[in-house]
């Protein structure tokens, strides 16, 4: 149907494994470039294999060590890996983040393996976009496994269960006062929970804590989170780690339940798809059309509130067609 | 014209002064509960007095501190102060913020001051929308200066600058790097910076290279930043950071900077709240119409991308009217 007859260059550069042309998509995909839209359209019928798992944590946890190590994992399988890791978008924080996964990468200097660093610039719901998109690329590219990176609890920057299938939530040893803040969203935060550090202090109890929380429930698709130890430094529990991710892709795969969540993702991108259109198309005629700005003129006077102006908005929208 | 002839009941209680129905409200717009909505409208006629300015900056630099500075500098002069505190949200911060916030309050027991801490939950563009709507009810009860805290650089979470007049941004000394990751963006971030804790060493330096930083350029209404070195802790140079705020709001009054920048920011409000509306109502569509039902099992199966389904969605949207 919309499947193009032919690849546009850049699509077919990727699907021939062309790893500088993949980091040039990325970038425009990061810098909301257009130009990349037709080769996103043609490489998504080339997607769906890979596995998207979500990572994600307060700073200072241990997330970049644990996943070197799940790299490390995944490449004695002979699992091609793909890493997302999404900075806070800061210019305070700026590029050292980037520089250490450079170095990562260099170092393992290994072919399938792509690690890739992208600032969390402007609105979230952009973020998610841009991290949906890059994580289609890498799968179009022929990655098995995509991690992605988000620091934070999963509910800042990315809602990273709009993009993962299975998210990891790796926290510390004594959570104190956090476990009880936990509580109430547990169940929409994580499919796995993995306490790193598990050398650590504490590390028992918190597992338990978390453990004993675990047990009062499950998400909507009846799955109750896992918890695990893990000590990323000393490569301890890692094994541990990855069979509690595949226990829950196998079931996501049983009763449609992959099914669901896919169609759950794709119906939340789409709708978020045109939302962005409309913005984009009203944002330029506000510069362009009189009434419009003479509507603006009117809010501004406080003549007219800003919800009956954008009701007024919405019926032009839609008789304008 | 759409002024309502008679106030809601919860309208009339914030216009009378009424703080715990000016609770009420801010909780009902922080939960995005749409009952808010008449209130909401009513009272837009009577916004307009208050000046909102932003406080942000990184954690750690002492914001908090400074809030409750200028918050006894402004009650000395006689305004009246409300506190829109946007705290990152998560489960792992969760309400201890809140806790100090409350306190403070209590402290002050004054009813000039209204604090207020907002979870920063979901999607940035609900929390720059529920920001934008607490900071008109404060302005609505009438208090005369508004400051909305967030953390960060002021690019994430909350795009401050679509709700303040005037931005601060706080830092400390030995910036280091982050003063040249700074440079690219510094006249979209703040119209004043403040280098807190400047009995700290290098206090000097950071101011200095952050004037350096500023004297080479301005913003697109020609102002050029403003340095300030300000020990909160210690209560030295409250008066002079403030005073480099009222130079700013001073200057917007001036070749009708203020009228362009209000009219900007309604105009982004208004394209919000139809692009919100938009993607609250084809959401509701998913899950009831068979057509568009249809349309996303083709985008899982493959068989159309979900460019495309969006552009089929979005021209039925304006056909549809």
């Amino acid at each position: 149907m919309s499947r193009a007859p032919r690849l546009p260059v850049a699509a077919r550069a990727v699907v021939a494994h062309d790893r500088r042309a993949l980091a040039r998509l990325i970038s425009a995909v990061e810098d909301r470039d257009p130009s990349v839209v037709p080769a996103l359209r043609a490489l998504y019928a080339r997607t769906g294999h890979a596995r998207v798992i979500g990572v994600t944590g307060p700073l200072g946890v241990g997330k970049s060590t644990l996943i070197n190590r799940l790299i490390e994992l995944l490449r004695r399988r002979g699992l091609t890996v793909g890493v997302v890791a999404i900075d806070p978008s800061s210019p305070f924080s700026g590029g050292s983040v980037l520089g250490d996964r450079i170095r990562i990468e260099r170092a393992l200097g290994d072919d399938g393996v792509f690690l890739r660093s992208m600032a969390s610039r402007g609105h979230a719901g952009g973020v998610a976009a841009a991290t949906r998109e890059v994580c289609r690329l890498l799968d179009a590219f022929g990655m098995d496994i995509i991690l992605v990176e988000t620091v934070g609890s999963g509910q800042v920057d990315v809602e990273i269960r709009d993009v993962a299938s299975t998210s990891i939530v790796v926290l510390v040893p004594h959570l104190g006062d956090e476990v009880q803040t936990l509580k109430a969203g547990l169940f929409e935060i994580a499919e796995v929970f993995c306490v790193n550090k598990s050398d650590l202090p504490g590390a028992e109890t918190a597992a338990r804590d978390l453990s004993d929380l675990a047990a009062l429930g499950t998400d909507r698709d009846g799955w109750r989170p896992t918890v695990v130890s893990v000590s990323a430094q000393a490569g301890a529990g890692l094994e541990t780690l990855w069979a509690a991710v595949e226990a829950h892709e196998t079931y996501l795969d049983g009763d449609g339940r992959r099914a669901r969540g896919e169609r759950r993702r794709l119906a939340q991108e789409v709708v978020g798809l045109v939302r962005e259109r409309v913005g984009r198309e009203l944002g330029r005629s506000v510069d362009r059309d009189r009434d419009l700005g003479a509507l603006l003129d009117r809010v501004a006077a406080r003549a007219i509130d800003p919800y009956s102006a954008a009701d007024r908005l919405y019926r032009e929208l839609r008789r304008s067609g």
